[in-house]
């Protein structure tokens, strides 16, 4: 069990919304929309994905990192988590 | 016509697939995985969703923005063009 | 004459601020300040430079590029205008 | 004493070397260089300082966020954490 289990539902229906949006920017494209509107709609879509992966990191900070610890086995959960901040802050 | 015209194949393709990676996670998430792997996941989505960004902007300066200018009317296509890119850029 | 040369002063004073919050940093560090209040004071500086970097691009659109469209020698400029963008937004 | 205590040299040399890259881009203005050339050192200078917040982030979470679950005491510690890394990613 992960710390997202709780919050599964809310999960599943931000990823269906996103599934919308990117629907929607195929839309926009078939419809010959300007440039910028697309553009805005796409940054739109990255701050939603965005937003999914920061409560990722959140549960799993909370339950995963803190339960290793916990268990005086973070060590490997650490290393982990940095590496996924590093990936997650675009470096 | 927008920039973006003669590349529309390859717009709606990406597209597609993102939809598709986007679904993925909601299946990720239904199968319990484990949340670094799920994350690291939306980070190909977003790093896609940006790659499509950036080909839009490239192709609006190409085109609109390269036009208007030849048209002497560039300044508000300028100014429109160095708002699209701080909010692309996060700012 | 690039883009930039009007406002020289105001890109100076920026510039100097930074150096100065970037000495402040120095200062917190020596001073044993708390993590978490220095890596606030990181994105400040961040911040502030990224704020430098979009006004260089702007100066840039609105004159390198656009004279030498208007010259009809814009493809160059336009090539290096959107790679330097896609190095400024982080991809 | 904090994560980044056994660190400090390491960390001191950094922000002087920030420090003299943020005199270059005084200098490269004065000298009137090139805008697309300034702003490539620019980007230099904000991986620099993203690093360093990387760096004080990994420490923040091997030291300060570790004892504090240990100690039983965590949660204000990850709410803190969480919040950080979401400015720091540009959230």
């Amino acid at each position: 069990m992960y710390g997202y289990a709780m919050k599964k539902d809310d999960l599943r229906a931000r990823l269906r919304r996103i599934e919308g949006q990117v629907r929607g920017l195929q839309r926009m494209v078939d419809e010959d929309q300007y440039c910028i509107d697309i553009l805005t709609q796409v940054n739109s879509v990255v701050a939603a994905l965005r937003a999914v992966g920061l409560g990722l990191l959140d549960d799993h900070v909370r339950h995963c990192v803190r339960e290793s610890i916990e268990q005086h086995e973070g060590d490997q959960k650490i290393e982990e988590l940095v590496a996924a901040v590093a990936r997650f802050a675009g470096r």
